[in-house]
């Protein structure tokens, strides 16, 4: 098969050619070398045209509804003239191997939408590789035309910190319990929250949907906020039946504001672009270190004396460091 | 000057000599290449005597009075036979460059009392350095036969997680504000509670600490509790007039208990021991790289064009990976 030139990609994404705009991210997405070089082609010459969306985290826990929140949110993003990406970060997606059929099964309208670009989570990849390939679809789709991104995210192990880390905003949702049962957020979780949704406050949950937000909202009040000039707002809304979505992106847009005109969401951005530099780097290093023959044959015992107390953190861990800086 | 023989450490330790407990760990604080050997020789011949206490972090937002609870909480231990460790993790020490003098005005009772010793924290030294220091101070005074090691935080900057790290159990003072006001509790902190203590229940604030320990209840009630067995107790509780200290040891020793049981404490301690040896392995490599003379080069002019959005960070990271490995 003859290899597509990178213009045909470039071009393609920037006219907003759903085929192509597929391709690329699949392009992106492959591991194999021979695809490598193509692969930083494309996304350098679609860089400077991304950074103009709006890049939002969606989290909360199972049962929340988060599908549906995602599928009518970003159904009334387009009813405001946006046009919206949604991608995933889903860890547990390495065991079900992702699946678009699931895409259009769990967001109908969305899906078919010409407005809109689902992307599920790349599969098969552990969280580091899966934060890359968010963060270079985020490209792609901005550079697509697409300005309202959705990141959901499960909210299993650290998928949290990767949505936060290259998200403008964090919303999470919450169930109508009352006050008294545990919502199940993750501790950890309340540091990256911009904005609260209690969801599915319809039929007879409304109260409680009500009791819930009140609960949060005094929760919330123990924190500091996380933006100085930004205050969490706890919104209520039943995704369900298309109640509270229009608060919700005002909240949104508010957030956006303020976060732009205080020079907030650049230096955010910034920061972000600076603290990924850095992750890579560190997990480059740490990669070459345990690929390093002499510390691969030596890391197993030093792990078993450190957990037994045999052997002391800091002496183990100079240890690791010298048989790295060792000439092979 | 003759330097003291490590036997001389090593006994004076274990025999309880409070002035070559000071002398050990100044010993290990040092950073001086002509100590190192010495250093190591005296903390792993110590190491295998300490592990035994229990290791306690105080946290909580300034003028909760946390001076005043470490003192009246670690007497209480001593009053039920303990011996008690204080230790501080506090980056703002690196300014003042930290006070024993500082530490007897403000623990008149515990700095002068023979079962308990007192330790400032490491001043003029980054995070990582308090940490590795505070850790090898917690082993000197385990093995000096201290039992139960408080180790205070200011809660600045990383320093909650650094003494989350090397305790058993987490401990948050908060204030006695109603409801509304804001408790100022840091983002994140949460993730480490294991028990919630509102400070300052006196006088006229007796109510107000009721109040707010039942707020953070419900706030509490709302997370994954940190231990699967464990819900996080909210206690009220009045340092100066030594009111609910006893309650507050007693949900220490039955956490305590929990751990030891499940052996989720062991656990707790491998954990902790090799994320600490991954942790200085990371340090490690990030400095070697950061001092690598080519690295050192171009570091800046990257850090610029990734925050400008001139190059991708992916791209940024692999050159400064490129020229890491590099020969001199």
């Amino acid at each position: 098969m003859k290899p597509i030139p990178p213009e045909r990609y470039i071009d393609g994404v920037r006219q907003g050619d759903r085929r192509m705009i597929g391709k690329a991210i699949t392009l992106l997405e492959s591991r194999a070398a021979r695809d490598r070089g193509l692969a930083q082609q494309v996304l350098d010459a679609l860089t400077p045209h991304a950074g103009r969306g709006l890049r939002i985290a969606i989290s909360g826990p199972p049962g929340v509804g988060k599908s549906t929140f995602v599928e009518v949110f970003g159904h009334h993003a387009i009813e405001q003239g946006h046009r919206v990406g949604v991608l995933a970060i889903d860890p547990s997606s390495r065991l079900s191997g992702g699946s678009i059929l699931g895409d259009k099964l769990r967001m109908p309208r969305l899906s078919s939408h010409d407005d809109a670009f689902i992307r599920p989570s790349p599969a098969g990849e552990d969280l580091g590789g899966v934060a890359r390939r968010t963060r270079e679809a985020i490209v792609v789709l901005e550079a697509a035309g697409f300005d309202r991104i959705l990141v959901e995210t499960v909210g299993v192990g650290q998928s949290e910190t990767v949505a936060a880390g290259m998200t403008d905003l964090f919303i999470l949702l919450a169930l109508p319990n009352a006050g008294d049962e545990i919502q199940g957020i993750k501790r950890g979780t309340m540091e990256f929250v911009h904005l609260l949704v209690v969801n599915k406050a319809d039929g007879d949950q409304q109260q409680a949907a009500q009791q819930a937000a009140h609960t949060l909202e005094q929760a919330l009040h123990l924190m500091h906020p996380p933006e100085p000039d930004w205050s969490v707002p706890v919104l209520t809304a039943s995704a369900r039946e298309d109640l509270g979505l229009e608060k919700i992106w005002q909240a949104v847009e508010r957030f956006h504001g303020m976060m732009q005109a205080s020079g907030r969401m650049a230096a955010r951005r910034r920061e972000q672009s600076l603290a990924w530099m850095w992750a890579l780097v560190r997990e480059g290093l740490e990669q070459r270190l345990r690929e390093h023959p002499a510390v691969n044959l030596e890391q197993g015992l030093l792990e078993r004396a450190v957990k037994a107390g045999r052997t002391a953190p800091a002496e183990a861990a100079e240890r690791l460091l010298m048989l790295f800086s060792r000439p092979l």
